[in-house]
């Protein structure tokens, strides 16, 4: 199977196996890539975003991370313009994880779309199973925070520091803890009068 | 505005923009700073000093870092004596960041003195608020804690692996939990009638 | 007193000096092992395993973690046959820390093993104890798992993303949360009938 269908199949939810030697293989590409990218920064923004494409399936206008990013394979990454992943950020993309316009991860976030099976035995001949992970436009996720397979985070809601999360979160709510709840929506309240000065 | 004055508005908790020009550079400074006091691991104390001095704005006799250390500006970071920040740590200091004396840090702590807005349209747009973080002397804090702004630890205190630390800790009682709660104070029953051998 | 000998003593849980000059000079010895293991991503396998074994006290064949790997000493962690690390694994192994066979460690995984003194004063003298952490065989620890020491864990156990694991973990059980609780057992219910292709 090429690389490209096995990554169809994973993206469909199927069970693989996770020491196929072509993800070996491409894990070992990502973690050379994402070196690459770290150590970019300060270089030129287009030198910079030129590395960040040869990492990720794709990338809107100024996307970016801090160092230092890692990531499964990379190309399973779909970041909207001006995504932002503040330090220690880590993406395990065995399906896909997909970000709207304006999202904002804080340090050391952790976005992990795949599963080792429950079966112990399974589990070490290599079965996993991987789900979407999906941010939409002006989510902020704080520092510390995971995200599990299968969530989908509507926009603009913002995850409170340190908390897991396994549930889907509604647009304009504030969620928090272990497992993460909503704690209150976002309304017109929330607004401060800020003006922007850049 | 010179950035020490927006550094200045920015400890008074205003409102600020995330996306300033200065502080843009100034965080790509800080991070260079960094790449160079992490790389400079076994060298001798007096030249780590100096880079841990070129990064932070100020830091007591013995105070270090094992790698990875990260940090969003630097200069609004004061440790005291002796401090030892451990693996991994990270310090968003858009507010001052400052520890009393004898402060360990675990693995994988996270100090965030900054908020994006809570209205997502402000938020994209870069606001932006912090508040310091203020360790007192003899603070132990475990490893991957996290410590929001606004957060005042009293002398002695103990927070445990994994707390999410949202409010103030009094002085002598230990925190856990997400967000940490008090557990018990420490008291002379907690002695144990250590000798150092050093 | 010795190196080794110091460790024997340290693995009794009896309490020690932190500050003691020996322990001081193997923790820089073991971050310039780690940063040669780490730096060492894509080169032969022999070349790693022979980089790992300079670290870590005994590593079963295939035993590799992602990087960045950072530990305190290193000669005291014992890792199973096919042991996987993923991204930014930290193990503080003042007391031993043992795996079984197959053990899989998700990103951002901390197993600690020492705890400072209670007492402020203590602790500011050095005071230390450290408890032996060991992991069954096919023990999966999830992303951003936080183990304690004096912790077992048994084989096939599962522990979910984002935990604390404090206490002990029957063999063939899901826990989860802050601190860790079992949710389940592990039964022949969890077999998807996988079958691996490589």
């Amino acid at each position: 199977m090429t690389l490209d269908a096995l990554f169809a199949r994973m993206a469909s939810g199927a069970m693989y196996d996770d020491l196929s030697p072509e993800l070996i293989e491409a894990r070992a590409a990502a973690v050379r890539a994402s070196d690459d990218y770290n150590a970019s920064y300060g270089r030129p923004p287009a030198e910079r975003e030129a590395l960040l494409h040869a990492l990720v399936g794709s990338a809107g206008e100024g996307a970016s991370f801090e160092p230092t990013f890692r990531c499964e394979f990379g190309r399973n990454i779909h970041l909207g313009d001006r995504f932002y992943g503040n330090f220690d950020c880590v993406m395990l993309d065995g399906a896909p994880i997909t970000t709207g316009d304006d999202v904002l991860l804080g340090p050391k976030v952790g976005l992990y779309t795949a599963d080792h099976a429950l079966d112990p035995v399974e589990r070490r001949e290599g079965a996993c199973r991987a789900r979407t992970i999906t941010l939409g436009d002006s989510v902020w996720v704080g520092g510390g925070v995971t995200i599990l397979g299968g969530v989908t985070i509507g926009d603009g809601a913002v995850i409170a520091a340190g908390s897991i999360v396994t549930k889907d979160v509604p647009a304009r709510t504030i969620v928090a803890g272990t497992p993460a709840r909503i704690l209150r929506r976002i309304t017109d309240a929330d607004r401060s009068g800020y003006r922007p000065t850049h």
